[in-house]
Parts: structure tokens; C-alpha cells; sequence
């Protein structure tokens, strides 16, 4: 059994979830959350807050793998230089640990949960309610964080399969 | 006596520079340096070495206040999501010590060096030089960085003859 972290970083909002899988890559959901980062204090007590927050969350449930969203295209300069500040914070908290971290394009995903590299935001939401049993609605950070850590899952499993190591299919995408 | 540390991050060097500057914001060089990020592993590696590298400065040199550049507009989306990133991790390492980041423009830095706020890259380096009694050719980085740090002197400075805490003249800007 490995235990996932996944996360969806942002500068108002960053989602976590946490998945335990088996070496079949069947995935029990653990937890989930969205930080809110908005509210009074600069930028700098913004990234603190995620940055102590999602060391908090490593600190009391302990994942050993961490999956990450990859960024191909921002819309414009000013949103990516903060969306870059939240993920430089979060993958701070992250490497603080030691842990390996692990990324994922969109289209990845996407195509891990529907099977479709095109599929909408809100069947990628649906899905990761029906694969990880999850009744009520989920905060759509969080839904994005627990979709990337089943990406990362189903990755590690085909690698299983293969006979090589997560790392090596990973660096092999 | 306090003790500045300024910091130019960036996703392929990042400036560090400190100084010393007493009540009436004489300042005196402490130590400077550029932590070369470049480099075989991915950006979760690079990251961790600016996180880690920082963190030793900070531990070694126990800077009280922490100065960076503010940026206003990165050129595209996708330099300013790494430069982001960078920032991120540099004010992950300094949050962590609880220390307080103040941000300043690069035309504030101008203007406090060389009094005008359009003054050109290399006079900003040069005035580092003459300003901290410095022979020989300073890193591009490092000499940024240590503008920075020179700059909050000023305003602490400032701040201390108008009678308000550097926080208050800080938030006033």
C-alpha cells in the first residue's frame, strides 16, 4: 500500500488529496481539503500559510509519493508569476521531506480519469467522486488534487505491470 | 546594528547579499553570493537547491530583516511562472525563520542608489561597489541583491528620523 499526495496548487486556493493505493492501483480516498489563501496579509503571509498548512497535512498523514500538476501555458504573465509562487512554495513543503515529487500535465489527467485528453473540468470531478467511493459534493480544488494523485497512481501501477520503477516510467514519459 | 539580507531570486541564479547598517543606515558588507540553480535534475531539484542554499545562508549569517525585489511585469507567462516558482521557494526558506519580508521595485532600488529611477543595470552595480567598499567585479546577482538590502536600509533610515516603526513606513509606501 503506497499513500499519495496530490496537489493542485494556486495562489487563492490550493487542493489537497490524499490517496492509499495497492500494487493493483486501486485507490481508497484517505483525505482532502482546499487551503484558502485569500483574506488580509500580503503575498508573503499568503505562501506561509500554504506552506505551513501543507507541511501540517504531510506532518499528520504522512504520503510517500507526492503528484503535482504540471504547468504548460498561463494566460498572462501576472497570473503565472503567482500561480509560480504558490507552486514554489508548495513544492518547498514538499521537498522539505525528502519526498519524491511527480508531475502531471492537465491532458494527463484527464485522460487517466475519462480516457479523453479533452474531457471538461466537472466530468474529471464526477469521476474522482465515483473512483474513490466519495458521496456529497467535493470542493473542486480538492477534486483536482485527488485527481492528480490517481493519475500518479495508475502510472505507478502500468509501471508495476512493465517491471520498472515509477521514477523510470515517469522520467520515461 | 541590524542585519539585512536582500535577495534577487531567479529561476537560473539567485542574488543573495548581506549588510550590516546601523541607526543611521550606514551600511557595511557582510557577505554575497549566487547560488547557481542551473544544472542536470528537474525544477523540483533546482528549487529544492535555492530552498536549502538560502536556508544555510539564513542559518549562518542570521539576517533579522529580509528585503526582494517586487515584480511588477515579468516579460512572458512562461518566465514568470518560473521566476515565480523561484520566489516562492526564496520566501519559503525566509517565512520559515519567521523573519519579515519587506518588497521592493527595481525603480525604488534605482532610486535609492543613484537617484534617479531610470538609472541602468550597471551604475546600480557599480554605486553597490563604491557605496560597500567593494574591489573587484561583483556578480550580477549578488550585486542586485545586495541593492535590495541597501535599499531597505534606506527606508528603515528614513523611517527611524520620521519616528515610525520600518513596518509603518513599509505599509505606507
Amino acid at each position: 500500500m503506497t499513500r499519495i499526495l496530490g496537489i493542485d496548487p494556486g495562489s487563492r486556493h490550493t487542493g489537497i488529496g490524499i490517496i492509499d493505493v495497492d500494487d493493483a492501483g486501486r485507490a481508497t480516498h484517505v483525505f482532502n481539503t482546499a487551503l484558502v489563501l485569500l483574506g488580509d496579509g500580503d503575498f508573503s503571509v499568503r505562501l506561509k500559510r500554504l506552506l505551513l498548512g501543507l507541511s501540517e497535512v504531510i506532518e499528520q498523514w504522512r504520503p510517500q509519493e507526492v503528484a503535482i500538476e504540471r504547468v504548460f501555458l498561463a494566460r498572462n504573465p501576472d497570473s503565472a508569476l503567482k500561480l509560480g509562487q504558490a507552486r514554489g512554495a508548495a513544492i518547498s513543503a514538499v521537498v522539505l521531506r525528502d519526498l519524491p515529487v511527480h508531475e502531471y500535465a492537465a491532458k494527463e489527467v484527464k485522460l487517466a480519469l475519462v480516457g479523453r485528453g479533452g474531457a471538461e473540468k466537472a466530468q474529471i470531478q464526477h469521476m474522482v467522486g465515483i473512483m474513490l467511493n466519495l458521496h456529497g459534493k467535493l470542493q473542486a480544488d480538492a477534486a483536482d488534487a485527488l485527481a492528480i494523485a490517481i493519475t500518479h497512481a495508475h502510472v505507478r501501477a502500468t509501471a508495476r505491470r512493465l517491471g520498472v520503477s515509477t521514477q523510470q516510467a515517469w522520467s520515461r514519459k
